[in-house]
Formats: C-alpha cells, structure tokens, sequence
C-alpha cells in the first residue's frame, strides 16, 4: 500500500482527530481530502455496521452552495431530475451530465430554500462547471463551497443513536428528507441517507468547530450500543449497488448507462437530455450490472479495473469488487455490454489472479 | 504516513510501471491520479535532480482539450494573457480565474493550432469550468481530456539525454516554446518546460502505449549520464519559488496576490479582469513571499499550513516548506498580509513544532 504526504492541496476535514483517534488503517483522497477506507479491517467493520452503528467522516463530500435569484433556473439546467416537484425538506440523488449525457457527478442536493440548494458531491471539482454555466450566462447566483461538512450516523442502531442526541423528532425524519435539529447554540440540516444499506442519517455540520464536539457526543452517547466510528465500507456498498462515480461510471457513461433511469424523469430542457431520453427509447449500449465471481475471496484489489470477456470478446469491465462474508462469494459491479448482460449468462473476468468464471446476476445482493 | 488504497477513481499512469519499479517511497494524489512524492528521500533525490537527470512521471497534469471554431474565443475568455500574441510554438503559463478574480487553476497552455489548445493541468478539474463555459454560451468547441500523459525530463544534463533520444533539433527549442518531434511511428509535442529550475524539457506523450517505451529508452540512453525515475522535487521547487494550486493559493486568492501580475496582461475582456485590474492598480492585501524559517531541519510536514504571527496579529500562512541542504535554512511559500510582507521583516511561524522566527525575503532562492 503506497503511503501518501500530507499537504495543504490534500486537505483534512473537522473529524480529522476522531478519525485518527480511531486508528484508520488505510485511505483514499476523494475531492482533494483523504478518507478513511477501513479502520479494523473490511470485513470487521463491515460486520460491525450490519450489526451496531457506525459515525462517518463523510466530509469529503463537499458541499457545493448554489444561492440567489438564478438558484433554481440553474439547477433546472443540470439535474435530470424534476426540480419544480422538490419538496422543501427533500433530497435528490441526480446525475448532472454534460451536453451528450455524459455524466459529470452524482451529488444529493438539498433544498435549502427556494433560491437555496447545497449539492452534496461525490468525487470532483463540480462547483468549476456550476460556476462555468452561471458565468457564461450572466445568472445571478453566488458559487461556492460553504463551510459544512456531512457526519453521517449508519447502521441498524443509528435511530436510537441520533434520538439519544437530537430527540425523538429524528424518528419522524422520511428517507431522503430532512430536518432542522438544534445543537449546541446552533442548527444542522439532519437527513435521513446515506451511503450504506443499513439505514441512517447524515448530518450537514455548518461550522467546522462543531465537529469534533458532535463526533465525541455521538461516540459518548452510543457506547452501550457499541457505536465506533466507521467508513463507507466496500463491501456492503457493493452489496447494496451503491455507485462510486469516477470507479463504475464516469463521463464516458450516461445515467441509463449507470442504470439510473428512474432518476431522469424532468420535464425542463436540462443539459443532456436529448441524449438520455434517445437512451431511454432505443436502450443504451451498456448498463451496470451486479457480478459475481467465482472462487475463493483471495482477489487483490482492481485497482484500474479488470476487463469481461464474454464468447472471446471484450464485453465489459468491472471496476468494484470485494469478497461478501454475508453471501459467500465476490460481490462485483460491472459495465456489461448488451449482448451479455442478461442474468444468468456466464462471463470470464481477468483478474489480476488469473481468469475467473462469473454470472451476471439480476440484482444487487440487499 | 497514511497509507492509500488503489482504486479505478485513484487513476495510474501510462508510466505507473516506471515509478513501481524505481521504487517511489510516497506518493500524493493529483488530479485522481498516483503522483510520487520521492524516491531515495527528499534530499537525496533533490541532490540528483541538481547534479544529473531525472525523468518524471507527470502524466498528472493531465490536459485539457479545447477544440474548435470558438476555441480562441473561449480562452481569451479564460485567460489573463493575450492569447492574440501566442505564437504558433509557444506555451503560456496562466492564471485562470472566477469573475472575482479568484483562482480556479494555473495550467500552462500550449496552441496546438489556430482552433485547438491543451491546457496542462494543475489539481482540480478545469475541464468542467471550460465546459461549463462552453455549454453556458453555446460555443462552438469539443472540450475534452485526450489520452496526452507529460513525461518531464529535468536536470542540467536534461538536454544532452533528450538530443540522444530525439535528436539535436531539441538543443534550439526555447524556454516555453515546443517542436513536434518524431517518436516511434508518430510524434510528440516537446516543450522546454518543467516544475523544476534546473532546466529540461516537458514531452507531450500522446497515446499511453507509448509511455514505457519512451521511459525505458530515456533510462537506457541515459544511463551513463545517472538518469533515474524522480519527481517534482519539495525542496527545488520551494527554493524556485514554483507555486502550487490548492497549497500555497488556492480560489480566495487572486493572481495579484500569488505574485503573478505579469502573467496579467490580456487586453481582452477576460473574466476576473476587473478586480485584477483594481488589485494591480492599488495593490493586494497579501501576496506571496519567500519566508526563511529559523532553526534546524526538523520541522514536520506542514499539512494544513502554518499560522504566520507579527506584532501579536495572524499575519499570514505558510502553506510549503522544507529544509534546503544547500542554503542550510528553512525555506518556504507564505502568503503575506501587507503590513508584515516587506523584506526583512522579522514574523513568527507556529509550527507544529512549537513557535520559530523567521524572516520575510526579497526573493526566492534559486
């Protein structure tokens, strides 16, 4: 495992010290920021977060302030999802695509008012291509990365954890709604997502200093409930289909190609859609697909991803794969061509070890 | 030092082989990409550089594409030069700035035609800026990222390796200026460029395939010459006072205050020209300097940066620094309020190794 060098350009986040105080083993820099990757060990803290509750340093998914007049012409323009319908205390998980559909990022926004929406990102510099369409059309609306980072509170123990410190209201919370909670002598926005399976809550923690005394509440308050902090966790995210943009898709792909269909639904002229709605009528070429791979859980990581073979052709590539404890065998997500990606056909993946046998299954496993 | 897992979103390079069997001790990650931080160590990678020949992996800087009718239009928009007075040859280092003059990247763009550059990337994705730009006004232009890895050659030796491997012709390019030059069967964009000031050259590989033919040859031409694999060098490139985006400025600093005023020269209306063209006129709040750090060489990675005190006021940040062997002191990039930044001035570093004195300079070192 290469070891990496601190620096001002790869940032450290207002968890840092619980992170480091929790003994992070290993890590991956996502939007110019390093996140954790394990803290025991894959498969413990995959264990752990299916059984108990896990508090996240997610900060990483840095929030992109889209405010003013303009807010909502300019979300209309970039999100394939039907902004006129967002409720006020909702979140959109949305592809934003270039103008062949080509997607650019996979962020939650959030709605933080009519002319207020923070996109919640996944790896990429997105607020230069916000701030490149608002420039170049004169809109008025101010860019930019707000102090607030996400903490998210995962696993089957999280609502009685977040009751424990914001009340019982949390209870009341919907799957990807939001509410205003108090803490200390402030507010957060407190949702109910996440990127795991295992239910939970993110909270958007306005103020840098505000951090590490939520983190250390959240730790203290769950001890009989045996929290820890935790990571997204490789495994279970592929388990639960839970896309990585930059590793399963990237602007070479289009959201029906990440089969993400459901989410192209807006009625607006948003950019990309001629080609997206070509992809809904006529099919795309290639979509996403659980894989699984035969054999022993001995797989090194895939580092750039391994190809498909399929009838002697390249048919596809898989980019995230890990050996499920749960089910027995490696989980994988791949890209698969139309001509093999129907459940049940066998396919042979080249892994660093050697050729494995595979089957594209119909669904993710939870 | 935090060790980093591979992924398909944490990129390789055409030359990652290369860098792997040099042995590269650590690594930073830089626009999703493996960038190696040193081999031998700091220092003794630093003497070489000084002394013989390095071939750098940095396919990092990866390029930004813009081709087209409305090419031109969209980087005198971009730029803060004239892009009127590029020549056909030629290389610009620029500023690339929001409509507040607030920095979003400091590539070095290179004409590849009358309709078509690339821009050679610092971290974060510009591509989406350019995009977004593009997309806003309905420009006339394909904005990609081509399949172009850089291979820096650098050293004092650097020209007589690159005229064994492409001939003399390479002795008459001039600083920031390229010739196209054969390899194999096509050829390459070579510039007389590099993030070091020990002279070399910058070869534009376009197509990874041939990236470790290309590395190899250099490494076998080159072997009585000492050529070995290395990397952008901490301590040259503090001493050189080459700056990097996202550590020592970042987008709430304008070019002005990263000391680049002569890199601001466009007569056209480019964004961000209004509040550079008033800092120019009245001067910045703070600007770069080169601060020399008291004491011995055991200051620790700088992480975050440094908080610069004088007269019992914050007054500043270093954001890089390192122990120079050949100037025997503390170098470093601070970003300097005006009332301390005067040559001479004496100001305090807090270190993570308690408080140290130090000395604004008139200069960088080399």
């Amino acid at each position: 495992m290469a070891g990496i060098i601190p620096s001002r350009r790869i940032r450290g986040t207002p968890f840092s010290a619980l992170v480091e105080a929790a003994g992070a083993k290993a890590f991956t820099v996502y939007n110019h920021m390093l996140l954790a990757s394990y803290y025991e060990s894959y498969e413990a803290d995959y264990r752990h977060l299916k059984e108990h509750v896990q508090i996240w340093d997610v900060a990483v998914e840095r929030q992109v302030s889209i405010k003013g007049p303009d807010a909502l012409r300019l979300m209309r323009q970039m999100s394939t999802r039907d902004m006129d319908k967002m409720a006020e205390d909702q979140c959109y998980y949305m592809p934003i695509c270039d103008h062949n559909g080509g997607m650019l990022n996979d962020p939650v926004a959030i709605k933080i008012a009519e002319d207020h929406y923070w996109l919640s990102l996944a790896d990429g510099d997105l607020l230069q291509w916000a701030l490149g369409l608002a420039i170049g059309q004169g809109f008025d609306v101010e860019i930019e990365e707000p102090d607030v980072s996400p903490l998210a509170v995962q696993g089957p123990k999280a609502e009685d954890l977040m009751a424990r410190v914001f009340g019982d209201e949390i209870r009341d919370i919907r799957f990807f709604r939001y509410k205003r909670l108090p803490f200390s002598d402030t507010e957060f926005v407190v949702a109910r997502s996440g990127w795991s399976k295992q239910g939970g809550f993110e909270i958007y923690v306005d103020g840098g200093h505000y951090g590490l005394p939520l983190g250390n509440l959240l730790l203290e308050k769950g001890r009989d409930l045996s929290a820890r902090v935790g990571c997204p966790n490789l495994i279970e995210r592929i388990e639960g289909g839970l896309l990585s943009y930059g590793s399963d898709m990237r602007r070479d792909n289009s959201p029906i190609e990440s089969g993400l269909s459901r989410f192209c639904n807006s009625p607006a002229d948003y950019i990309g859609k001629r080609e997206i709605e070509r992809q809904k009528l006529e099919g795309p070429k290639r979509q996403i697909r659980s894989v699984e791979i035969d054999g022993p859980g001995d797989l090194p990581h895939n580092g750039a991803g391994w190809d498909v073979y399929g009838d002697g052709q390249k048919v596809g590539l898989i980019a995230s794969a890990a050996w499920s404890p749960d089910f027995q065998t490696n989980v994988s997500i791949g890209m698969i061509d139309k001509s093999h990606w129907n459940a049940g056909t066998r396919i042979e993946v080249h892994t660093k070890r050697g050729v494995r046998g595979a089957t594209v299954r119909e669904k993710f496993w939870i």
